[in-house]
């Protein structure tokens, strides 16, 4: 199966780092950009595509709330029309700095608390897919397995890929845990890795409760919150290389237009 | 003769409003639109670009630095690296937004401070010139006369396109008689009307000396701190009219590439 | 009856103005004073705080969540320590520039969706109160009558004055018509007079069923959206003045503690 | 002799953090806080001064120009006025922390480019000591040796004590040696210890040419950029105290007024 490895990245900003953006980048196939107005300043964003690009990592947009202070976790009443605007800033931002390098976009990724809406309120998930389409019809949307995003997405025709996260317990419904229940995030990378190989034996998401609900995916998220996110990111990968899956870029995990 | 006049717009932020954009609309044929940065958010970027578009008034990018509380007008020390990266943002953030409206940009002009800096200093000039040209080398590079930027512009191979101020003194070397002296800026409509058409007649710029400096010139930027800023426009714009000339996109005031 | 005026002052930013800060002042005897987070930088603090003195009237903090973009109108989930450590900040910050200034601080009076959600949410509330106990016990908490936030002030032994509003219509409950519904925004000035004469004769809230609501109320919050706050403002003044009644500072309404 | 170690805290933002507080909180004996304008938010604030009054460590307000991209680090222009209101906010907003905490604020030092502009001109040094005077007579002003800042306090009256760095080379007029030129900052622990012990026995600073200037000092900044600023700070903690100096407050070091 060709597979995907996607992470947020370029979440720094002025003089504050956060990641391990080198340490992922080796890893990934995709990486989801911040844009400047939850994390990221162009500076930041100019060099994390240039890093991208050299390490043949594919560049996609990771727009969130303008809320530097709460990192783009909080949600935000935005009306569809400034949500709209907000997004074709961030995407059209990070357009410039990559064309500015030699290096395009290939998807978008809402952040954070703005995901979280898109993925459960349908009206706000069809207004995300309606404003990428209307600067950039071309870019893949990457959302959440079982989402209103992604479910909007292919209801506009805009090209999708569904991701499935490796640290994160999916509900019967598969959704994710809240992080704030027990068992949420998985720390450990061997947890992450089996789940990793479980959903790709299975066709599916495993669920918290041992079902599975099938599915097709084409990306599995590697950035998350446990504190070895790169360990967990390189483990995840080696596996599923070993497994015999190709790893590869997003838009050849989708099916020819 | 073939003129263009061009404006500043876009300046709200937020609940707050700045200037009389609608009023300027119906008067000048390029607006410069503020990029979020200094001025202006998403949404009033928009907007912006709807009224614009709505209009028929070409639309270009007025990036400056990022500092809201100062307006852009303080001036700021960035790294050739930082500064393109900002410009490049800005750009590209604009270009999002025109592109959902269907709407394309036709031209860049710095604002305020970092504007300053780039038409007295010729290193910062050919920073902002490759900035753009590594992002946007059809954007036409909007210049006052005699500025390092314009030369800079002209020396890449970028479009550039002249522009003189109906409401600012002009030195005896030609630049903009600093704001802090008298005489500096002309309140009066008609003193503004006056400088115009003798410029246009003259065909350079006319010092605060009674001087002639001949060169030539595409464009005419009717937006001032003046109070009666649109009042002015429209008088310019009726003048110039008067005397014969065409009023024109900055595209048309330039010979074919 | 001793009666207060009260308006909110300061929320210009940077170089955008809002509202008429000089007019309002001749009308009031408190401004409550934007802090910096969702209006009001340090310079237009320092210069409302002089402006206030200068005109005799009150000043008090007028804290809001930290949010220029969405003028601090828009919800925001913080914790309970987060809040407290930014209303604590805005309060002292306004206190220093006042105290350099020669001028002290009597109220707060919290801004926008933080009040709002202050005045229905108990446990916000009581975060609320607190965080101001903490800094501040000496500070009127200046809070709408049948308001969660009057109550938990009440509780906690924090001096409170009650307002009403001149120009909006109240619901049966002694709350806020919402803005979106139809009459809640008295627009003319004769509709906000007699809100006013009726609500101190009637001595309590008039419902926008024509019930009378029962309650004492110190003061009345004459700054609002219609178009022409500062002729209601004097408006309500010059007729609550010929009704005998005293216009005092919010401390001479309370009794002596 | 009475000695008083300082370093720069709480310089998180939001999701960021910066630096090691709770390490540095066991070396030094006072804490210069940033107040939410270049570094710092009311959360980061708050914890800070819980922290260091947990620590029984001295807090100072650490104020800086109103720039997170840059973190205060870049020259701004701001008028006498604005500047002086910016102090006074952000002294205020950390004071506000403060007393909710149970803490009170000890002293006052610039942070990045407003700290080297006011040592070195004259009339930036005066309107920060007027500032500061204005808002809080009782504060020291913790000022580098040698520096217009230092002078400006005295000359008005303003409690001062004089810091050295323990890891920054001087000219050979008392200044700092520009970060830019080689061996400007001590990278090496040892080295810092040795400048500390031989400025203490010189009594006074040792230049980079190995020339002692004679001067009074009250403490030493051992917050530095050196990679290792928690083990350098301890050692030059222990070298004093081997060396039979005292660790005191900044407010310990001074005469009784």
């Amino acid at each position: 199966m060709r597979l995907n490895l996607n992470a947020d990245l370029g979440e720094s900003f002025g003089p504050w780092r956060m990641g391990d953006d080198a340490g992922l980048l080796e890893v990934v196939n995709s990486a989801n950009v911040a844009c400047g107005q939850h994390a990221g300043d162009p500076l930041v964003m100019r060099r994390t595509v240039i890093a991208a690009s050299g390490q043949g990592v594919e560049i996609g947009a990771h727009p969130g709330y303008a809320d530097l202070q709460g990192f783009g976790r909080r949600p935000m009443q935005l009306s569809d029309e400034e949500l709209a605007a907000s997004l074709q800033y961030q995407i059209g931002a990070l357009a410039g700095i990559a064309t500015a390098c030699g290096a395009t976009l290939s998807h978008v990724k809402p952040h954070g608390a703005l995901n979280n809406l898109a993925c459960e309120d349908d009206a706000v998930a069809r207004t995300v897919v309606a404003a990428v389409a209307a600067c950039r019809p071309d870019l893949i949307l990457l959302a959440p397995v079982f989402s209103e995003l992604a479910r909007a997405a292919r209801q506009a025709g805009q090209p999708v890929a569904l991701e499935v996260f490796a640290d994160r317990a999916y509900t019967a419904s598969g959704h994710l845990v809240p992080r704030r229940l027990p068992g949420a995030v998985h720390e450990a990378s061997e947890t992450c890795v089996r789940q990793v190989l479980g959903m790709l034996e299975a066709g599916g998401v495993l669920t918290i409760d041992g079902d599975v609900l099938p599915c097709d995916f084409q990306s599995v998220c590697v950035h998350g919150d446990t504190a070895h996110a790169v360990r967990t990111a390189r483990d995840v990968r080696a596996a599923v290389l070993a497994a015999g899956h190709e790893l590869v870029a997003l838009s050849d995990t989708l099916p020819p237009r």
